[in-house]
């Protein structure tokens, strides 16, 4: 599992700070999270393959988070794109990009799929063999969802030496990977664990920003291996983030440390601090394996 | 006159290439003339100051001339802009901004005018005391216009020493000013030119981007200082000129010839090419004082 951060830094683009935009790469699969203006050249400049893009969730339709979205979708028909593109993000999506596409006379020749969200509870968007994309709804200005990424668990590893010395038959090898109990040539059950080993276990990824503090997320993201939470203030700064529907670093902490998960990635920062070190030194207070989004900076899990 | 270029590139923004976008300085005066994505950022690059502009041209909506004005009109709000901006582009461009702003409950807290043009014919959008701008329609594959800014001229320079030794009474001096002759003290008319000198010349600025090779042009920029034309192709692939409606380096600088201009700047260069300077030889051969546009350069005229 691979993060790579395009953009962290919240409100407006700046010379040295990208706005919202990640890239999830999960079992051979790669997801643009959010496409704040500018996506498309920190792409680019991160070296990754536009083509291996198929599925982009918005979270909601502030401007840090979706106006490289237009810019995208049209490079993608310059670059001669044929494969299908399907855009997740909040109703109202399809009749932005589309007008924007119609006024330019610019229609793409690839097929864009939009699938507009409405539902104010958790929802699953996509179910392919090896993961499953679901909502988190968050806790902003307008209608907003954050996104978990779940892997499903691989096969069992089979032992086949093993299991021929046990005396079954190469025909419920297959069985014996998902997990099932098998006969030997005797017909008598052999337990699956005796030749096989336990799969990697599986990875999680939760992406919530833009979100105020909100504990009913809690349940949602627990034990997840990675949680990307917003952090736009400091404490210092918590009284603006009621009004504007934000985090703290503090607060993002403490939903990390709640939901048990096994590390916090901070992002979303105001440009107002002349440092993040401030938001990895208030967080780890109160959640040790916190970690600090930089644009261009790639994680490994 | 001073012409700052934060994007002179065709197609898609790049790591090292900008979408079309420039600002012109014209007596005081800052105009933004098309705004590709990422303009926001190249004004801050290039220390333009925000709250200067109040006038933003469009040509024409394919996303590489406007991609970045949802972004900026955006940030004026967040930088706590009052003054009203003045948006000049084809008609549709409001729907879409308005379009976006709602989506994102992201109203402007400045005046926002929309002025949108419809006309094939040339118009006047803006006149100011010092200078006037109107339209020069284009020939690309969607409505487009270029923009013609021209100095008024200014004052004549009074000799006011002469003036009075000559026995003119302070009174008509501002008619003086304006090329007007006036009585001395005995009632005869004095011709204004003895005791003025000529103003400087007028300046003026013809933006034509994007366009085919487009003779009617000619008559409409005649003996402008200077002219950006835009030289998407070499003549090598002057084929794909007509399709795409676009111009060769070689046809920029026919039109440069003759409309008898005094400088031809030339721009939104597809990136195939390895070298600008391509682009430099092929115009020069035609017309003498040929520049070329990069990003972030400034030209002073």
């Amino acid at each position: 599992m691979r993060l790579t951060i395009l953009g962290c830094y919240s409100a407006t683009p700046r010379t040295m700070t990208n706005p919202s935009a990640q890239v999830l790469e999960m079992r051979g699969h790669l997801f643009l999270i959010d496409c704040g203006e500018g996506t498309q050249v920190e792409l680019r400049r991160n070296k990754i393959k536009f083509s291996r893009i198929n599925h982009i969730f918005i979270s909601h339709l502030h401007g840090d988070h979706f106006f490289g979205l237009p810019g995208l979708v049209s490079t993608f028909r310059l670059l001669g794109r044929e494969n299908p593109l399907h855009i997740h993000g909040p109703k109202g999506i399809k009749e932005a990009i589309t007008l924007l596409l119609k006024l330019g006379d610019s229609w793409t020749n690839y097929p864009l799929h939009f699938h507009e969200l409405t539902s104010k509870d958790p929802e699953t968007l996509l179910k392919l063999p090896e993961l499953e994309v679901s909502t988190l709804p968050l806790d902003h200005r307008i209608y907003t969802n954050g996104f978990l990424f779940k892997e499903k668990p691989k096969e069992r590893s089979l032992d086949v030496e093993a299991a021929r010395a046990r005396g079954i038959d190469r025909a419920y090898f297959r069985k014996l990977k998902q997990g099932l109990n098998v006969p030997d040539r005797e017909g008598k059950e052999v337990d699956h664990r005796e030749v096989t080993l336990d799969p990697p276990p599986t990875k999680s990824y939760a992406y919530c920003s833009d979100t105020a503090y909100m504990e009913a997320l809690i349940p949602q993201i627990k034990g997840v291996d990675v949680l990307y939470h917003e952090s736009t203030f400091l404490k210092s700064e918590e009284h603006l983030c009621e009004p504007t529907k934000h985090s703290s670093a503090r607060q993002a902490a403490s939903i990390a440390k709640a939901a048990e998960v096994n590390h916090l990635i901070l992002g979303h920062y105001s440009t107002r601090y002349k440092s993040l070190e401030l938001f990895q030194e208030e967080a780890s207070e109160y959640f040790g394996q916190t970690h600090l989004a930089e644009d261009g900076k790639v994680f490994d899990f």
